[in-house]
Formats: structure tokens, C-alpha cells, sequence
């Protein structure tokens, strides 16, 4: 067993730390590098981030892909936050609370913390956002999250990306958009911390939908009419929690949803996908190695929009075939007996 | 060379007549005779009247397509028009006004004209339901448009489908709805004419930009924020004639938008593929054998926008792109200078 290196990184730049070096936590890293930060990337297990720092690889996560010289990482959390004005979150959703206990004393006193996550907890229902608050104890306009149309291989390999920035303070979005945006990924800001993260969440389960009745066979008439209608009903909920349904329509909404919904490589899709084909939940779950959020996200999400009155006949449609109580094939928005169009409020 | 035929119809059912035999106008025809009516068919060609109403196929432009066997074709006129209660009109948008000199002695005095067509007339730029209005000098209530994510082929194969049919007259437009909708295809109705119509020609002009970032070789990040962004611009251009911004972010804009889009069938984004690609706007007109009516589009809607003071940014790129002075590669939203998204009004 060798011993692991110290942490080196060049002096130019603004220092950031990335906590989380799976594909979108090492995607973000090269996204700042490539802004000119330098990156200390905290990797749990050294292996993973001795390749990052001598090979400026991350082959299980990204193969193929070179990360900038200005990204390092380290197992060790005091090192990889040492002077990082930005703190960027990307560990899984499940467990950012008991991440942000162990890290709470490291996080230096004037450093924004950014969320990258996409995600409910289970439990509580909290955003990640509200997650941090509660955790750090630091004022919310310290705290941005980020969101939009963006497919971290498709990143990594340098495609033209908008990204959406979003805090309670503009100066901390226009910060962290500064610091994030180069010439392959552009970073548009907002206030609107509640539309920017429930967008990331509510897609996940449009696109099991949209992957449901891919697997049945159905084309792009019908998906193209999901995705419609169920931009309405993400925007009903969002809104009814205070989201701006602008922010619903913008990238952080509809481009999310169209990305992900397009994706053949998404966990949700193909969740919804293998439902489709005639696999119950339970098969699904054992057949699918990670996570799909948009599964683990449909109970608590109906029970938020039962608790303001929302309706969301999509999502309800999604319960009832992991439910097994609606044959895939007669999930789709044409079958309301309505003949008016619904709209949004 | 054999006679033609009579036409032969069943009795029951209500009697409708659809002018045009290409892939949409016989799709169409399949829908209304599923829906039970008494489908007249007018093919100018003999030997396609023949083929439909013979072996119930129209092998040309729906190989291996069955249709009912209420639904037949003349080249006719005057037997396929006699007692039409519906009149659906799916010819060459650039055609339809000579189309309707010839038949608008033959329509039957209380018919309601139905426009399937998507487009605007060169020179006039007049919607289609403007030409008819203007030709056949019949009330606007008697008139009904429909539009949505309708890609012809997969509404063939009876996927389940949505649609929108917009009259000025609630009336008619449910009058219609009734009339064509099936198990696998349903319709909504509102009385948002112009954004309707608008919203099946201005879709094209976004799915050229698509087009072009696929030849280019980007991803599904860039398209979704292309979409995004598309959405909004659609809105505003049809928000200025007159148009319901609800029925842009409906199956008439969006929803259509998105089919289109994502269809890798359609002439618009397979003429921005060739773009992307580096052919230049002559060799992909002399390339393509059908008419990419987004091309078409570009300048009358640019036209129309600046008569409106409405700016379209990718619309602008797109023009940019066909007049060889802005690199394809360099045609994404994320580009602007902005970092605050933009919104619609």
C-alpha cells in the first residue's frame, strides 16, 4: 500500500473544494477548472482520488475523459477544504445530512455552500437547500444551488451546457456563476431557490413516466404530450410551495425535464422503461444497480401535493403502475374524458 | 387503362370529405373513419384513389398501413365533396389558395372547412385559416384548424395521440373534436385559432435549430435549452398577433414543438442536420426532394416579428446559419451575454 499524497494544487485561481467525485461531482470539478478555479476534489476512497490527482482521471465514472491540472483530489475533508470560498455538494441525496455533520467544523466561516443535488430526503421531505440550513446554521444567502439541462457526459466532453444559478442573494448567485461559468458551460441566475430545486426533483418523475410508455412502444406523439402536460402539473406543485412558474419554464423546469426525459442513459427512464416492458417495482429495483430518484421520489412528492391540494394525474398515474393497479400501456394524458385543454394556474 | 370507379361508401356514419392523399391527409382519413364517419378521399392521381379505395392502402405514403373500410377515394371532386358535413383540407400550404377556387363551388353551403395544414403563405404571409376565410368568404365560425404533436405515422400505427381543434366557435371545434376523435387519438378544443396555427408553423423554424446542433454533433443539453428557449420566443411572436400564451405552452406549441423536435423523420431538422454538417442552404434545397417548410418559413416570420417589434434570437441564428454568416457550431442560447435568463412577457 502506497501513502497518500499531499493535496497539490496550483496557486493561480480561486481555491473551491467539491465535495463528491462521482460523474456529476468530477463533471463540476473540470467545469471549474476550466473556469480557472483550483479544485480540491474530496473523493472517499484514496484509490479514486490518487487517479484523479496523478492521472487527472476518473475512469469509472468518466471514462475517456482528461480533467484540467488545476483539479486534485483527496480523501482527507480538512485538506480538501482548507481556504475553499465555495463548497460544492455532490454526494447522494440520502445522505447529505450526515455528510454535512462530519464536514460542519470544516467548512471555513465566510464560504458559500453549493448544492448540485437533485433530491428530496426521505423522512422529512426537505430540499437539499433546506438541508444545509438546517444543518450549517449559516444565513441562506451563503447557501446557492444549481440546476438545468445538464447531462454530466455530455459536460465532460465540452458540449455547450446552460446551467442554472439560484439563491436567496443575487450577489452569491452571480458569484458562484462566475466562478462556474467557461466557455462551454454558461450560468444563468436567479432568486428563485424553491422553482430551481423542486424543477430538479419533479422531472425525475416525468421521465419515468415518459420512460413507462417507451417501453410499452409507444413514440414521440405520446411522449411529446407528456412531457406538456406534465410541465403543468411540476409548475401547479411548484408554485403552490412558492416557486415562480417562469423558473418552471426556463431551464431549470422545462430544459431539465426535456434533457432528462431525451436521456436513454437516465436511471429514471430506464426504470420507467423496464416497468413498460411488463417488470414490477419490485423486479425494477432488483434489477437496477443505483438508485432511480424518480421512483424513491413519487410517494413523497404526492403526499406534498396532497398536503396543498395539488393535483398531479401524471405522477398519480406513475404510483398506480408501480402500485400495479394501471396496465402500463393505458398510462397517457390523451385518455382524460375533458375536452378542454387543462392549463396551469 | 381501366375506368375509374364510382366512389362507394357505407351508409352509416357521418359523411366528411378530406382533400389531399399525402401521409397526413390519409392518416387524417383513417382517424375519421376509426371514429366511425363516412371518410370521401380526393387523390389527384387515379391510381392512388384506386390503390385506397381498392386494397384500403396507400402504399406510397403509408406502406404497410391498413385503412378502414369506410374510407375511400375519387379524383373527383364533385363525388368526394357531395354531403360532406366536414371538409378537411391537407394540401400543399402553398397550394391551398388556387385549391380552393377550384372547389369552392363544391363545398356544401353548411360544411364546416377544416384546415390540417401547418404553414404560412408566401407573399402574404396569411395563416392558412386567413386563406380559407379569404377564399371560400364563409364565416369564420364555419372554420376549424387542428394542430399538435401529430407525427403521421405513429398516429397510423394508432398510437395514442392528443390533438387541439380551434375554431373562433367553441361550437365548431367540439363539432369536430367529436368527429375525429378515436380510441388512440383524442381531441381537445379551444377557440385560440391564431395561436394554434402559429404554433404548428413557428416549431419548424426551432426544429431547423435542432437540426443544426445535431449535425454539428451536440447533445441533448444543448437541444433541451434550444427547446427552452425556442418555447419562449414562440410565445412572444404569437402572443403579439393576438394569440393565448396557455396555448403556447400546450400540445398546439410545446407539445408540438417537442414532437417535431425530437423526430428524426422530419424534413426541418433533417435540412439542419445537413447545415450543421456544412452543407450550405443551396445544397441542402437541391439535396432535399420534399420542401422543409422551416426554411421556407425563416424570412416571412422574421418579416412578421419585426412588424411586431419581437425579437427571436435563434430564429435570427437560424437565418444567420442559411445566409453563411454564422458558423453552425456557434448557434446555442447559452451564448448571450445575459445572466439573468430571459423570460417571456
Amino acid at each position: 500500500m502506497t501513502m497518500t499524497q499531499p493535496l497539490v494544487l496550483p496557486d493561480t485561481g480561486r481555491r473551491v473544494a467539491v465535495l463528491g467525485a462521482g460523474s456529476w461531482g468530477t463533471t463540476f470539478a473540470k467545469i471549474l477548472g476550466d473556469a480557472g478555479c483550483s479544485v480540491a476534489v474530496w473523493a472517499r476512497r484514496p484509490e479514486l482520488a490518487r487517479e484523479i490527482s496523478q492521472s487527472r482521471r476518473n475512469s469509472d465514472y468518466l471514462p475517456g475523459i482528461n480533467l484540467p491540472r488545476n483539479v486534485a483530489a483527496s480523501p482527507r475533508l480538512p485538506e480538501v477544504l482548507e481556504g475553499a470560498e465555495h463548497v460544492y455538494l455532490s454526494v447522494p441525496s440520502q445522505s447529505l445530512r450526515e455528510n454535512l455533520r462530519i464536514v460542519k467544523e470544516l467548512i471555513p466561516e465566510t464560504a458559500t455552500v453549493v448544492s448540485l443535488m437533485k433530491g428530496v430526503e426521505r423522512g422529512t421531505l426537505a430540499r437539499m437547500s433546506e438541508v444545509i440550513l438546517a444543518e450549517l446554521g449559516i444565513d441562506s444567502d451563503r447557501i446557492a444551488v444549481v440546476s438545468g439541462p445538464n447531462l454530466a457526459l455530455e459536460i465532460a466532453k465540452e458540449q455547450p451546457t446552460a446551467a442554472v444559478v439560484s439563491s436567496t442573494s443575487l450577489a452569491t448567485a452571480s458569484d458562484v456563476a462566475l466562478a462556474a461559468s467557461n466557455r462551454y458551460f454558461r450560468c444563468f441566475v436567479n432568486t428563485d431557490v424553491v422553482g430551481t430545486e423542486f424543477g430538479g426533483v419533479l422531472k425525475n418523475l416525468i421521465a419515468v413516466a415518459i420512460g413507462i410508455v417507451d417501453g410499452v412502444g409507444y413514440g414521440e406523439n405520446t411522449k411529446a404530450s407528456i412531457i406538456t402536460r406534465g410541465l403543468v402539473e411540476m409548475t401547479d406543485f411548484a408554485v403552490a410551495y412558492g416557486a415562480l412558474p417562469e423558473t418552471m419554464s426556463g431551464l431549470a423546469g422545462l430544459g431539465d425535464l426535456i434533457a432528462t426525459c431525451e436521456s436513454p442513459l437516465s436511471r429514471n427512464n430506464t426504470a420507467g422503461r423496464l416497468l413498460g416492458q411488463g417488470y414490477d417495482y419490485h423486479e425494477v429495483v432488483a434489477q437496477m444497480n443505483q438508485t432511480a430518484e424518480g421512483l424513491a421520489s413519487v410517494a413523497p412528492v404526492l403526499e406534498l401535493a396532497a398536503a396543498k391540494g395539488v393535483e398531479m394525474p401524471i405522477v398519480m398515474q406513475v404510483a398506480e403502475v408501480l402500485a400495479g393497479t394501471l396496465a402500463p400501456r393505458d398510462l397517457a394524458p390523451h385518455l382524460t374524458t375533458d375536452t378542454t385543454e387543462p392549463q396551469g394556474e
